[in-house]
């Protein structure tokens, strides 16, 4: 197809009535939403989601891990399906724009698709990924739908699950059928995904669109400084072995090394608890939740060892062993470049300037990545912020972005 | 009296049999004690001194704050009152001797100068106080006994001391009357208290006898930084407000520059609790537990003032603010002079290797000198372990201490 037959739009008045409505379902006093994984507000969401996708005359759809979905389909009934979505889930008062843009936005290309008589050659289908933001299991439709989730995660040994599995139920989602919802590979065309950016990136910088090249790796760790507990008016500073001392030369480090050595990657230190805890015992035991993330996976290594040599460090110059224990571990992603290359010209085409943007927080696109080639357009967040009632983006830049998702996908199936 | 009038020694033997028997009582399987105030235990152990101090002739006493004594009156019922003790009472699974070797020794003094027909022109008192460790409330026994406890330290509305009150009734320890155990400090001639070192100096040094001078003065202080939760991943390091790298901050500071600029004080961060304490949630308060202890009150006051101008600086560099609330306050004790000579005096006259010392934690001889004279003698304790089954004190020791004890209170009384 020529570029002038993707010179279609949005309908910009109807996507943000769209919007206006679906902000309301879980509408927080303050101006933001509560619409937790599997909550009622989220059910709500749902059903109202479904309700669009049949007043606009294309397919219903859900699968085995409760992805929600419209479908447009392609003539021939063999073609493969470009995927399109986000998610309607969020933080407990979070913000109306997070996930929920990105699914209205992919219902309104294929609502605008259908009533125009354009006859895409791939199946295309708007979807809402359950429980992207982890109030029970941090992107678990994605992961669904690449096969890696089963009955196994939800009934695990070492977490009560119960109220997690209720919910499930509750949703009409069966744990010895969850496995089912994986999607063959070679049936996806690819995944296009609108989201904020959640930082100040574009927004500083007066952009429209980021296009996202790479999507951070991620690995948390528990590190354990064990020490001695001691009467804290009797032991001498050089008698002490101080486990919080040991924590909090380590946060120091950590922050100032892995800064310095890695300007790419962030780290944070979210937490520490200290046993006995009392005002005259010398701590015997301090435990960091540490977490850091960078674009390159190598990379990422590279921090990971510095972070266990400073671990290792901090100890020794407190007389104090430290026990690390790796919680997670995700690779970085590298975007397709041939989907970022579409999106770039779709930008081109509408005028839009944009520029490559890495991201920093972790999205569905990073998980289909893995089974499809995968791309995602960011919309500029006003000071940056993220999970929070203040979070907001200018409509202008909503409409921008769903034009150049509405383009892409002309693009790659028309 | 000349000083060869003074020469009655303890039997060493009755006095270790006690001992034996005493640590028997709330035994720990790892040769450690467990008699925690007003706990079945500790009125086992108050009940078994009882028993001892009856077996000896002596007159048993208890006071409106639960403290127990044996009495060897003086032919002058108008005569003042020398008091020896320390507590029965100890931390969960502690030492044998923290305490306990105090109120055996108070005891063998009285029955070895009973029992031998030397007759003292003062009472003397014998005295277990309770709950020195703090289960309930520090130092209870002694600030009874000064005035400096009423039923409205126990109902205060702040905190639930539904259980204290409890353990107060079962023991016989009636709320309207506890101001009632105050004592007139007219009729109070001193106090002497014999206790572990908890400290390694005497050992280290070789000596027998440390000569309490001083005992430190403690201020507590919750340090609370406040900063901005945020991403952790989408937020840079420059947009951060991480109140745990403030609180970090201010540990490693508080630590080095008190130590450095106050030789004679000691400081101690015990414990620190992160709000919302999450991996990927850059830390939004971090709440911590400061104490700090000098020998002197007016130096306490400059460490205070310090603390306080580091806590500051340490918000400051991180962009953060910083809340300091004072939890108590106990000033420095310098003890009798007239006691300390006394007590040194016997020490050369019994042979004893000894030094002046500052004592780095809290005893009744604190709260007793502020209402008269009060004089401490320290035993060495092996490598200084304290609140620790592994706590130990050579017993020859324990028999210098004891014989330098009863030659005070007979130089001091006959």
């Amino acid at each position: 197809m020529t570029s002038d037959g993707c010179n279609l739009r949005v309908n910009s008045e109807r996507l943000r009535a769209d919007f206006e409505a679906l902000s309301d379902i879980g509408a927080t006093v303050g101006g933001g939403v509560s619409r937790l994984a599997l909550s009622n507000e989220d059910l709500e969401a749902r059903s109202w989601f479904a309700d669009r996708i049949e007043e606009a005359g294309l397919q219903v759809k859900d699968d085995e891990v409760g992805n929600l979905s419209g479908l447009l389909s392609a003539d021939d009934a063999g073609a493969k399906t470009l995927m399109i979505g986000s998610h309607l889930d969020t933080v407990p008062n979070g913000g109306r724009y997070d996930g929920a843009i990105g699914v209205l936005a992919a219902l309104e290309c294929l609502r605008r698709i259908h009533e125009t008589g354009v006859k895409p050659r791939y199946h295309l289908e708007a979807i809402d990924f359950t429980d992207e933001e982890g109030t029970w299991k941090s992107l678990f439709g994605s992961n669904g739908i690449i096969g890696k989730i089963s009955s196994d995660d939800i009934t695990d040994s070492l977490t009560d699950n119960m109220a997690f599995r209720a919910a499930l139920y509750r949703a009409g989602i069966m744990l010895p059928e969850l496995q089912n919802a994986r999607r063959n590979p070679a049936s996806i065309l690819g995944f296009l995904e609108l989201h904020i950016e959640q930082g100040k990136i574009l927004h500083e910088r007066g952009l429209d669109i980021g296009i996202v090249d790479r999507i951070v790796g991620r690995a948390t760790y528990n590190v354990v400084y064990q020490g001695e507990a001691a009467h804290a008016g009797t032991t001498t500073a050089d008698e002490r072995h101080d486990a919080l001392q040991g924590a909090a030369a380590f946060i120091i480090a950590a922050h100032k090394r892995l800064t310095e050595d890695f300007p790419g990657g962030v780290v944070n230190c979210g937490g520490v608890s200290v046993m006995p805890e009392s005002f005259n015992v010398v701590p015997a035991e301090a435990s960091l939740l540490v977490e850091f993330r960078h674009p390159d996976t190598a990379t990422l290594g590279d921090m990971e060892a510095l972070m266990l040599e400073l671990a290792q460090e901090c100890a020794a110059a407190h007389r104090l062993t430290v026990a690390t224990e790796r919680v997670m571990h995700r690779a970085a992603e590298r975007m397709s470049g041939y989907l970022t290359r579409q999106i770039e010209s779709a930008c081109q085409a509408e005028g839009a300037r944009c520029m490559p943007i890495a991201s920093y927080s972790g999205h569905n696109a990073q998980i289909m990545n893995q089974m499809a080639p995968a791309g995602m357009i960011f919309l500029p967040s006003v000071d940056g912020i993220s999970h929070n009632p203040r979070e907001f983006t200018e409509w202008r830049h909503v409409e921008i972005g769903a034009n150049v998702l509405l383009r892409t996908v002309l693009q790659l199936t028309v």
